[in-house]
C-alpha cells in the first residue's frame, strides 16, 4: 500500500470537525469517506452550475463508469508519469477450495493477495480518458470538434493522506473540448474567465495560475518543468486548510497526445487537439464549508443564490 | 481474470443496438460502457422517482464511494459467499527503476503485475455495505431505528458477460432500513407494494418473486436452499432481452447478521435487523429501451408522465 502522508495541524483539525459535524463520514482508510445529506448538496449544487453553463455551450452529455480498461491506460502513458497514483483491480479465478483458504485468511486479516490475478480493469485516473476513445470510434470530428460534458466522475488517485483535500476517490466535474487547436484554445480562455466567475460568485477568492502535474520521480521533475514553460497546465487555486492554497479547477490542454494515442482526426484528416477542465467538487464544497463556515443553513444569502439555493 | 460468459443471441443482437444508437458506449471490455445522454437521462429520472418516496418517508441522505476498506470486506463474510464477484485494488510502491520497467513492459501490454502489490482498499460490492458502520459508530439506534438513503451506487462485480444486462459495474438506488425486526419487516412489505407501483407506471410488466443470491461453489447451493426457505431475498423481475425474466430491484433481508458484525443496537440494548432494497438502474433503463423502444422522445405519454418529465 502507499505510504500514508499526514496532513497538516490545521488540515488534521479542520478533517476532525468535518467528521464531528457529520459532513463527511469516517471509513477507517485515509481519504475514503462517506459524506452527509448537506456535503452531497453542495457537491450537486455547484455541478448543476457547471452543467447549466455547458449546456448553454452545446455540449453532448456522456457519462462513464470509475473502470477503465487497463489496455487503455497501458496506451497513454500515465505509467510512465503517475505509477505511484494509478489502480488495478485484482480478482479470484481459483478453486473452491483455495476459495475457502481465501476467506479464512480473509475472515483473520492474513494475507489473502495470493489468490487474486490482475484484471482487465483499472481505476480511471482523470474523468477525461474514457472520452477520447470513445470519440476516435466515430470517426473524423464534425467541422468545430466537439464539446463533451461527462458530469461529475469518480476518479483514483493512490495517495492516503490525513489533510481532507486530498482524497483517493473524488468527483471531477469535467468538461472536454477536442477540435482545431485555435477552438482548443478559445474555448479555454472562455471557461479560464466563466470558471473564476462561478467560483467567485459563491464567495471563494480564488486565482488563475500556471501550474504542473505532479510527475513521478526525477524524471518527472523534468516533465513538469517542460510542462510550465510550455503553459500547458493552469489551476485555479483557493485556500482550504493552507498552508499553501488547493487547486479547486484544473484545465490541462494536452495538444496532440491523446489524439495521437486514440487516432482523433479533424474534418481534414488533421490531428485535433484536446484539453479538458476539471472541477474537483469535494475540495470545492470544503473550500466553502471553510470560508462560509460548516452550518450550510447559515451561509451568506447571496451565496446560497449563487449555488441557487431553493 | 474472470471467464467471459456470453449472451444468448437475442441479448447481444440488444447490446448491438444499444450500442449503434449510442444509448451505450463501447469500452474494449465486457460489461463496462458508456453511456449517452438519454440512456444517463432515464437512470436519473427514475433515480429521482425514488428519492421522492424515500424523502416522503423522513430518510437521511448518506452517500459513500465505490470503494471500501478491505478490511471491511474480510469481516462481513462476502468472501466466503462471493469469492468470484469481488475486486480488490492494487498499486504501485516500488522504486525508480521498477517504475520504468513496469511502464515499458505496460506500453508494450506485457505482464506487469509483479510490480503491484494489493492495498487497503476493494470495489463496493454492495451499496448498502459502508452504511452499517457508519451508523453503528453513532451508538444505539433512535427509537424507531433509522432510514438510509444511499442514492445511486456504483458497485462492482467481476464477471464479463455479453448480456447488456450483466454489467461489471452499475448503479444499485439504495435504501437501506435498520431498526426493530417488526419495523424493518414492515418497511419491506410497504417498499413491495410501492416497487411495483412505481415500476408498473412507467410501463414495465414485473412480478414480486423469492429469490436466491449467486452464491458460489458447491457450499453456495445449500446456503441458497436455506435462504430461499427462509424467504431472505426477494425481486422483482421483468423481461430484458430473455430468455428468461431479470431482477430488476432486489430486497435483502439480513436478520442480525450485519448488525452482529458490525455492533448495530436498538435503544433498547439488543441486536437490531437490517434490509436494504436495492433497484438496479441501468437493468431499468434497460428495460424501459426494450419496452418502449430506443428511441426516448417516442415513449409513451403516460411513460413519459411517469417518469415526471419535463
Amino acid at each position: 500500500m502507499a505510504d500514508f502522508r499526514p496532513g497538516t495541524a490545521e488540515q488534521e483539525a479542520f478533517l476532525d470537525s468535518l467528521l464531528e459535524s457529520g459532513l463527511l463520514i469516517d471509513s477507517g482508510v485515509p481519504g475514503i469517506y462517506g459524506r452527509g445529506g448537506d456535503f452531497e448538496s453542495v457537491c450537486s449544487r455547484f455541478g448543476r452550475l457547471i452543467t447549466d453553463a455547458a449546456d448553454d455551450d452545446g455540449s453532448e452529455t456522456l457519462r462513464f463508469p470509475p473502470l477503465l480498461p487497463r489496455r487503455q491506460l497501458e496506451s497513454t502513458g500515465y505509467l510512465k508519469s503517475f505509477p505511484h497514483l494509478a489502480g488495478t483491480v485484482w480478482g479470484f479465478t481459483g478453486t473452491e477450495a483455495e476459495a475457502v483458504t481465501q476467506s479464512e485468511r480473509a475472515s483473520c486479516h492474513e494475507d489473502w493477495s495470493q489468490y487474486q490475478s490482475m484484471g482487465d480493469l483499472v481505476l480511471t485516473p482523470a474523468a477525461c480518458y474514457p472520452v477520447y476513445p470513445a470519440i476516435a470510434a466515430r470517426g473524423p470530428l464534425p467541422q468545430g470538434g466537439v464539446l463533451i460534458d461527462v458530469g461529475g466522475a469518480y476518479v483514483f488517485r493512490n495517495e492516503p493522506s490525513g489533510d481532507p483535500a486530498r482524497l483517493q476517490m473524488f468527483h471531477q466535474r469535467e468538461l472536454v473540448r477536442i477540435g482545431e487547436p485555435d477552438a482548443v484554445a478559445e474555448w479555454r480562455d472562455l471557461w479560464r474567465d466563466r470558471a473564476l466567475e462561478i467560483l467567485r460568485g459563491v464567495g471563494l477568492d480564488v486565482e488563475f495560475e500556471v501550474a504542473t502535474d505532479p510527475f513521478f520521480g526525477r524524471g518527472g521533475r523534468m516533465m513538469a518543468a517542460s510542462q510550465r514553460q510550455q503553459e500547458l497546465k493552469f489551476e485555479i487555486t483557493g485556500q482550504i486548510a493552507g498552508p499553501e492554497p488547493t487547486a479547486l479547477a484544473s484545465f490541462n490542454y494536452h495538444q496532440h497526445h491523446f489524439a495521437e494515442t486514440f487516432g482523433l482526426e479533424l474534418a481534414d484528416g488533421a490531428t485535433a487537439h484536446t484539453s479538458c477542465l476539471g472541477f474537483g467538487l469535494e475540495r470545492i464544497a470544503l473550500a466553502l464549508f471553510r470560508t462560509h463556515g460548516l452550518e450550510l443553513s447559515e451561509w451568506p444569502d447571496d451565496v446560497h443564490a449563487g449555488l441557487e439555493w431553493k
